[in-house]
């Protein structure tokens, strides 16, 4: 495929299949605007279908990560219609229609929703200030990993707003439901090693050796693996780890395991047994459907 | 509204609307009675429901927390009829039919339901022992601060009975689901660091500086916020946490920041922007539904 | 009952009811084939329905615990049919016909949803290499310990597969959802003390001493316990824990302290009150139903 072009993003992807999608405002210090809204979710969509990107490591542009809704961007959080008293059943049956799309659905929740849909590895390297929906769209990344010159903040409490970007189903499952509150409530805005503590970020890095660092691991993630069975892991994880019962879990793995059996594992095992690299053939963009 | 009166708690709310409930049977280490029980709903109805209060506080009168079960009250455990046989059918149907209501649900449900929902933060300052439902009852506040003299034990399993009070539903979400399992079939009394290891509480002060730091801590979750944004960010983190997919809290948090947005949140950002203190003027009495 | 004689496995019942399944193929490496995962489902059908069990404690024969799929034995892992395009209403709606069964249907979550319909304590005691299926088969487990020979390993991602036996449920259960991810994605193979600090396990323990520990782990939890409140409360724990709201728990939890209460609780209550042990009588094979 060409190289997609941003204008508040920056897309590369290397030799390994690494996509690094770098957000790229660094006069504004990243901050979020719903052109960068749209180009995530594109960006996003991109990397999900383009069999050649393995992984994605999301980081930013000069000092900060993101700095949050840029509040000064015409059209942002403001741009809402006071007229319009949406209900619940609005947002769920007319979801993509017009007026709920873009005048009541949350920007950031579209965003995150495109992360959690890509079928690859994806880690944040948190290189600065990551604060409002520049903390929120790191949780729906697979793993976060921050230079010791990140700030972490949810910050929303001290705006009179909520927590979005879908980051009440995320940050829960990240650092347990009272963390998640006591972050949530204080808006405090955290160190690099009090994240570390919290289990919000995986480790802490030398600022430096952080983007290194993700490198390594997106490729330890992808080297010698089945994107197919990557994918599907993937998949696995997240909805098991929300459903009711262990049966729930069954019925899923059970058909990635058959179709990545009589797929990429035929080959995966016989270069098990013959000590050899494995050739995968399998992708992700073509799996199986696992969920009823 | 005019102060409630109580037989078995003490109620004050102070300058800042910080209430303070107060578990009141000193000379019982606060044994736990249908009438407490009674009263609990009451006082946590009445924190839900008067503005002026911002966030609870609960504690216990004297040297213990709450000693559990009232094992000598009339009417504690043994008013069942054996003579039932209740189906889970009879328990979701009648449910506030007085057979069911007061013959076969339990009572500390009655209690943390009302706890949980509370738009406010609730703060435990567990001062002393806190067992059984003295234990259990804490697990559905938001934030649980012990006193180096605390002691927490989940005794259930040694008196043939099951935990209660909706705890097993809390418990896996505070300190994960092994955690949970082994405190509940061991029935282990924990002492204060013990219960810090495991995350049951968030952190352990001197007896005479617990109710200081909890009043500190419950002035940081409300000093400059909006009641209503805070109301809405407790319920999407409970809800959301235990939903099946992050479009759920999609279609949640899109609604929540919309109205307040609309509301507090124009303040807010006037406000930040400004660097001024915000005047917001929403209230948790008078919130949209947000889900459906 | 009559002692059940396998050919993979050892069954050996003490004195306290302690019930201990060794992994018996020590030659292999204890290799996971299918006889052994029929006579795992069985041995724990045996666990389930058999009164004088009251715990269960799985280890290994040898110096491993399981060395995972033995892919050299017939009919594992290749016995699929390509031709086969299952769905996942076939899984569901043709759950227990043969051909979805054994042709389809995951082996290892076979053998992991008998561990946890089992309604008493099961304590993994991995005394050496735990891979693929080794691993995930303890994660049903309501508690695993560790030898310092342990390694544990969650090694599908090499073979072009993904995680089975429902472990996609039970992992970011035991160690969050983020190191699932990690542990899923890289495929590691963990020594005892990193499982220790992922909380995978909960203890590490000297070779000869681990079993000993399991044993007094495995007492602590029925010695002076009425097996049907232990029953209950693991199943109380287990739903309610993935159920999406409290009172869900509520009611669950009010029918299983209503049947308790006019059981075993009584005698349990008079005996502490007494300070004498309890004399219970309840069974968990006469449990009643308490989910709606």
């Amino acid at each position: 495929m060409s190289e997609p072009s941003y204008e508040t993003l920056q897309w590369h992807v290397d030799a390994d299949g690494i996509a690094t999608i770098t957000l790229h405002r660094p006069d504004e210090l990243n901050a979020f605007t719903v052109t960068m809204a749209d180009e995530l979710e594109a960006a996003f969509v991109q990397a999900a279908t383009d069999d050649a990107v393995r992984a994605v490591v999301v980081t930013g542009s000069g000092r900060a990560f993101c700095a949050g809704m840029d509040l000064n961007a015409p059209g942002n959080v403001f741009g809402l219609d006071e007229t319009q008293r949406p209900t619940p059943a609005d947002v769920r049956e007319r979801f993509d229609e017009p007026e709920i799309r873009d005048g009541v659905r949350d920007t950031g929740g579209r965003v995150t929703l495109a992360i959690h849909a890509c079928p690859k590895p994806v880690i944040a390297a948190i290189n600065g200030p990551a604060v409002g929906i520049g903390a929120t769209m790191t949780l729906a990344m697979d793993v976060r990993m921050a230079s010791t010159k990140a700030r972490i903040g949810f910050v929303f409490g001290k705006l009179g707003i909520v927590p979005e970007a879908c980051s009440t189903w995320f940050l829960p499952r990240i650092v347990g439901l009272p963390t998640a509150l006591e972050l949530l409530y204080s808006a405090d805005i955290l160190d690099a090693d009090t994240a570390l503590g919290h289990g919000l970020v995986r480790s802490v890095h030398e600022p430096d050796e952080l983007l290194g660092a993700a490198y390594e691991l997106a490729r330890k993630f992808t080297r010698d693996r089945s994107p197919a069975a990557v994918a599907l892991t993937k998949q696995l994880a997240y909805r098991n780890s929300a459903a009711p019962h262990p049966l729930d879990a069954h019925l899923s793995d059970s058909l990635a395991m058959f179709y990545t059996s009589i797929g990429d594992g035929k080959e995966g095992v016989a270069a098990f047994l013959e000590k050899r690299a494995p050739r995968f053939t399998g992708s992700a963009s073509d799996l199986p459907e696992i969920f009823g």
